[in-house]
């Protein structure tokens, strides 16, 4: 992802009346996925990455995606193959819209890092782009 | 919630295809939404709680929930009135329907636990019920 320098348009940041409340009996993060811009089909969590290790890489052809740090800090980068963006995820409910046809790049800052990820498609291969030469033809 | 010694009939567990994978990259755990038994327009995530702490000890009027196992080992009472099941989560992905009015407690055994909670309906402090002897009349 190096070399693009120009941002990204501000990264899509929904409002999900998110409400995060400590007390001694534990935390409770709460969101309202009636305010997600699509159908969440999917969900899927990510945890116990290893410090600085980087996941995703791919972009997707139909399914958006909406991130969700859970814990931790999370460092996100889109690319939607002019500009890029650098968002840190780094409170419990902080959030980003990942649309359809953006590379993005999620690296988990500290081990406590965990990621909710509500996704508009159920799990299809075909849908994936892993290959960012690939992802450009198809930006272009 | 002692007192109650027959079953409830066999906690609904519904199968949201749920898959947990773990690699040197981390942990995936991946949720079928749509085999949900309701739309889910809200969910929350219960974490931090200390070892040996109970929440929960309500029911709702109308909102049924989803409980699902993110980590750690999680105790769950069910009480419908009559009968009452005692079910552990001890994996990620475990799961455990909660229709409506049925009481339910949660008793988090080790600092890793954390739950994760799909519900039919947004926040409504109106539908809890949160004594136990106004459920019990509400049941009759």
């Amino acid at each position: 992802m190096t070399g693009f320098s120009s941002p990204l348009p501000e990264p899509h940041s929904i409002d999900l009346s998110t409400t995060y409340n400590t007390s001694e009996a534990g935390s409770l993060l709460a969101l309202t996925l009636t305010n997600l811009p699509f159908v969440a089909r999917r969900a899927f969590i990510v945890s116990n990455v290893p410090a600085g290790v980087t996941r995703g890489a791919h972009a997707h052809r139909t399914c958006e995606q909406f991130l969700v740090s859970l814990s931790g800090q999370i460092r996100v980068k889109l690319f939607d193959g002019h500009h890029t963006s650098d968002t840190l995820l780094h409170d419990p409910g902080d959030s980003l819209h990942l649309p359809a046809m953006v590379w993005g790049e999620q690296t988990y800052l500290d081990e406590a890092a965990q990621l909710l990820v509500f996704a508009s498609h159920e799990y299809d291969p075909a849908d994936y782009i892993d290959n960012v030469q690939e992802f450009l033809e198809n930006c272009a």
